[in-house]
């Protein structure tokens, strides 16, 4: 493979790749105003993951800072935030999007959504059954208001933004193109995402 | 059992109580201060829970007001928080303390943990194995501050505060009386808290 290795995920998909301890993925918005839906799971055990709940009590804070780490939920270090040519702008609030939202929404019929692209680059990599957890959703702009209101707005990237994050163990990495085109977090118009995977 | 029930959540301990539909569970912190930590599962199928990720999305802020409603990780309703007469700061940011959170703290040998608490609580009930979810922390109070910083401070409840959350479906719901006393959010002094349960 070469080095740095090019992934792109395509509109309303995802993609999951392997990285070893010291890799790094730098998740790119190649058109801007879209939003990256990332997933870090312990490759020799699955039900071991990055934590948002667990991470802000690491962190002190709702999102880590450049040079920061996200941890698992057993609270050791599996992704630091190496660097972020974007606004600085993510979420770690909330769920990735699933049927279920889609249905409350008011899609009728099949929708893409976060939840299932996740399920199905896992299951490409021979991970069926997994636990959903929380996303770390890069470019999102949930912007946190008075008394703890939070909002949906559209992703302030740019085209070219990027987020760049090395690997702290050996990890399976899954990422999503949001496919939610019913609140404007992809600016209306899903786009899709490229990887750039770097070995350590 | 008489109605209402009573259950007493001794300091640093945990306790499951299974409700019906339209059963009532008040959440008492007896002498204030302190925090309760609670996870409500639905009984038939323990793999769906009450959702802090899902539940932030469903009322669009970070924790509901009074009438609104906590949602499980398939978005349906399991709890209403039907009366709160604390000041009204809980928080659904924070991991439930467990081992690796007190030995980050310098704990030197076993300590209690709200982790330990819940899977004895639902192990005592047959459930063994469980996901643990994040936690609803009733009382617990963590200022979400400038640039999106969190803090520990503690519980700001008077004696005989109390919560009422009413079951929108079969559940188990199980209470913690958080451990916590290397961190200030319980003032220094784990204590007990009271259940009520009344019967729908």
């Amino acid at each position: 493979m070469p080095d740095p290795a090019t992934v792109t995920v395509p509109a309303r998909e995802g993609r999951a790749v392997e990285l070893r301890r010291g890799d790094r993925i730098r998740v790119i918005d190649p058109r801007g105003g879209q939003v990256a839906d990332v997933f870090a799971f312990c490759a020799d055990d699955v039900s071991e993951y990055a934590s948002a709940q667990h991470t802000r009590v690491w962190v002190g804070k709702l999102f880590p800072a450049v040079g920061e780490q996200f941890v698992t939920n057993h609270r050791r270090p599996i992704l630091t935030l190496e660097e972020d040519t974007s606004p600085g702008i993510h979420d770690m609030l909330c769920a990735a999007c699933d049927p279920a939202r889609y249905a409350l929404l008011g899609a009728e019929g099949w929708h893409a959504s976060c939840e299932e692209n996740l399920q199905k680059a896992m299951a490409a990599l021979g991970h069926e059954g997994i636990v959903i957890p929380q996303p770390i959703n890069l470019f999102m702009n949930i912007p946190v208001g008075e008394g703890g209101a939070i909002g949906w707005e559209p992703a302030p990237t740019a085209a070219g933004d990027s987020v760049t994050l090395r690997a702290e163990m050996d990890i399976i990495v899954a990422v999503s193109a949001c496919p939610q085109d019913l609140v404007p977090i992809n600016s209306g118009d899903p786009t899709e995402i490229e990887l750039e995977i770097s070995r350590g």
